[in-house]
């Protein structure tokens, strides 16, 4: 049966409004998961280990109720060796090649954002300026089961080693006992420091609030189901958490000189991920359009995941003509697509137009599955718009900054007296006080 | 009557648990508010306008729901200027001169942040990097009425302008039509280019939203009420925010060599803000901390606001006993201050032993309140320990971040393989292909 994609021409005068409706995605905000998750955190918190113990036999089906406990749910170091060294030969290289070019990318992009902090000294020798410190201790949220990704662990343990962090601290349930080999060699090479075989909000209460066994972290990142999100947020203010993740989006800009069976397979490989992942092409040429239209179509019965994806761009996806290339780079802005493939022969231009996207993609030899798993940048991308005012998961998310002022005594005189009338001025009377006092020491010396 | 204040000493068996007890602080969760809120911002997405001027009308007894509406409620910049205009000289130069400070402080940071973007080019022709763009429109909320303080307009807007925002829209309520000038005079200098007399959850909803007249921003910055607080929270994700602020907290670490005059003001500077600020002192010198508590209760009497002092200092003060200036350090990275100021003969020794804080204050002449207005960096920083893992307000969070991936035909078969092949050990098939199809495609050729 033939895909029933949406297409849209951005000359209709509905357009925008259509555009917008095919955007439209609200989060379900399940009152029961909430609540849920209230119960568990507010448990962890309180009875720690053994809270964790229970819900852990309850979910995942293993008990260690019993002795020794906790200490049972922890991984050694060499668990994970095990686990890299059983891999296989050309599965192993693949995945010590992606952490090498990730690191590589992260140490770059660490000598580029400040981390090495910087001060100045004013005329009067006042030292302004700002520290930089990378956080204690991470925690990192790995799904277990069908959605366990290996390429995940890389790309949030890495810019945390790179910036620093202390001890990186990872979670990842294992329903029934089952590892994920894959998962646990990634970890390896991602530089965590510790394993907990546990899931759940229980798991990311005992990162937040610390039990006797598992330390308290300074942030968590990293993906998870609804309860995962949900306790993320509930714990937010406690320690720092990444972004939640809406479902995942491609935005392809074609010049109508890319094979079209590659750009169907690029909307295809945001599609398998979930039916409410989001597949968009924008191109300026109908007959293009139809091309691609044919290649999903020819290419569909071949995917093992055509269920999904066939949800996916049947439900979200959209084929979208446009005037010309200016034009689609000003609705990419609109869009502010997490993943934006610029697949053109002159990609650079229209790359410089574009203000709002997680990751752009130039040319079209650069699939977005070589930016998921190995060219390097960190495939943790904005979604659902909010690439108009956040980042890719990077070191910058792993440090954080303090200021410097260290006032001479001249500047104790010149700013004291600004400050105490500025604080006058907000009828805050001890604030002015304090700047008066140093003046009238510095007087009477 | 002489101030009850609380005192620690590190060498009892209790210490940790008796700082614990003074540091705890619960936000309270009111489900009145949360619920009067979730109200407001629903229909302000709703109705727009109207609905923000009947909410205007209600809370700051404004009417303006007749015409001209909305546009009766946006300031000029001439309203700016005329309101800078007329301040006495005085304090005109000292919030000119503070505003420089700051600008030029976050000049700096401008230059250390890495917002230039930056790329490499790898041997096969791969170029990889990443593109720093400011954000399209910030909205930033001050407060009205007493609580509105020209100096946090300053904080707020300079690191956006800096930053290179396009369009930076003030919120500010008027109730009963009052204007503060110091306010408007410091959007002014601050670079603000929209001013709108509106407030509360209304405000928050009509930039996270936009409505007929306000446009939607993309992040929201500032402090407010419990209203507004709740409402940055439940529009966080439509659009970003700053943290959300806990009540303000002072730590001074003094050696005993300080005028303990000095210090005894610095503490009441903090606790002036509000019955709920925080103000502890760490001294290895029994003696000393004894001249500080005298200074506390000679002062005390002279200070407007004297009531908010003492029950800041009562409640949630403490003056703690350590063993020595390292022990002090330690502490104070426990505690992971907003503010700490090193009151010590060398200051820098300690200073790089801190690891969390929002600002360091080095020397005995470098009082908080000089920070506070003009020093040079931001006053909006981390409180209620997130020290730990947030940093202060400045031009990086009006700044965000694209990937970029360009790969070459070289890369295009390289990377190709090993994304393929993390893609079929993670059953992503499509993704798989999508690489594939490239490789293929260059054989081909």
């Amino acid at each position: 049966m033939a895909l029933t994609i949406r297409k849209l021409d951005s000359r209709t005068p509905d357009f925008l409004a259509a555009l917008a409706t095919v955007l439209a995605f609200e989060a379900d905000d399940d009152a029961a998961v909430d609540d849920a998750v209230a119960g568990i955190l507010a448990d962890v918190k309180t009875r720690g280990d053994a809270a964790v113990l229970e819900y852990t036999r309850r979910f995942d089906r293993l008990d260690n109720t019993g002795e020794p406990g906790m200490a049972a749910l922890e991984l050694p170091q060499s668990a994970l060796e095990v686990a890299l060294a059983g891999l296989d030969p050309v599965r192993r290289t693949a995945l010590e090649t992606a952490a090498n070019r990730v690191r590589l990318y992260h140490e770059r992009q660490k000598a580029e954002c400040g981390v090495h902090g910087w001060q100045y000294t004013e005329a009067d020798g006042t030292v302004l300026g700002q520290k930089v410190t990378p956080l204690d201790r991470v925690g990192i949220y790995v799904p277990g089961g069908k959605a366990a990704y290996p390429s995940s662990v890389l790309m949030n343990a890495i810019p945390a080693s790179v910036a620093g962090v202390g001890e990186i601290v990872m979670v990842v349930p294992t329903p029934d006992g089952v590892r994920n080999d894959l998962v646990l060699a990634a970890a390896r090479l991602g530089g965590v420091h510790r394993v907990f075989t546990i899931g759940g909000a229980q798991a990311v209460g005992a990162l937040a609030y610390g039990t006797q066994t598992v330390p308290p972290v300074d942030k968590i990142v990293g993906p998870g189901n609804a309860y995962v999100a949900c306790a993320k947020r509930r714990v937010f203010g406690t320690v720092g958490i990444d972004m939640i993740a809406g479902p995942s989006e491609i935005l392809v800009i074609c010049d109508g000189t890319t094979d079209p069976d590659w750009v169907a397979m690029d909307l295809f490989s945001q599609a398998e991920h979930d039916e409410l992942a989001q597949s968009i092409l924008l191109c300026p040429d109908d007959a293009y359009i139809a091309r691609v239209e044919a290649s999903l179509n020819t290419l569909l019965d071949a995917m093992p995941r055509r269920d999904t994806i066939r949800a996916s761009l049947e439900g979200r996806g959209a084929l979208v003509k446009v005037r010309d290339m200016p034009e689609a780079c000003e609705i990419a802005n609109q869009i502010a697509p997490e993943h934006l493939e610029i697949s053109a022969a002159a990609p650079q231009e229209w790359a410089d137009r574009i203000r709002h996207a997680g990751a752009i993609f130039l040319g079209r030899f650069s699939s977005e599955s070589i930016g998921d798993y190995c060219a390097g940048p960190n495939h943790v991308l904005p979604t659902s718009r909010t690439a108009r005012f956040s980042s890719p998961l990077g070191v910058y998310d792993f440090i954080k900054r303090s200021s410097l002022i260290q006032v001479s005594e001249g500047g104790a005189v010149t700013l004291g007296r600004i400050a105490a009338e500025l604080a006058y001025g907000e009828g805050l009377q001890a604030h002015a006080r304090s700047a008066e006092l140093r003046i009238e020491g510095l007087r009477s010396k």
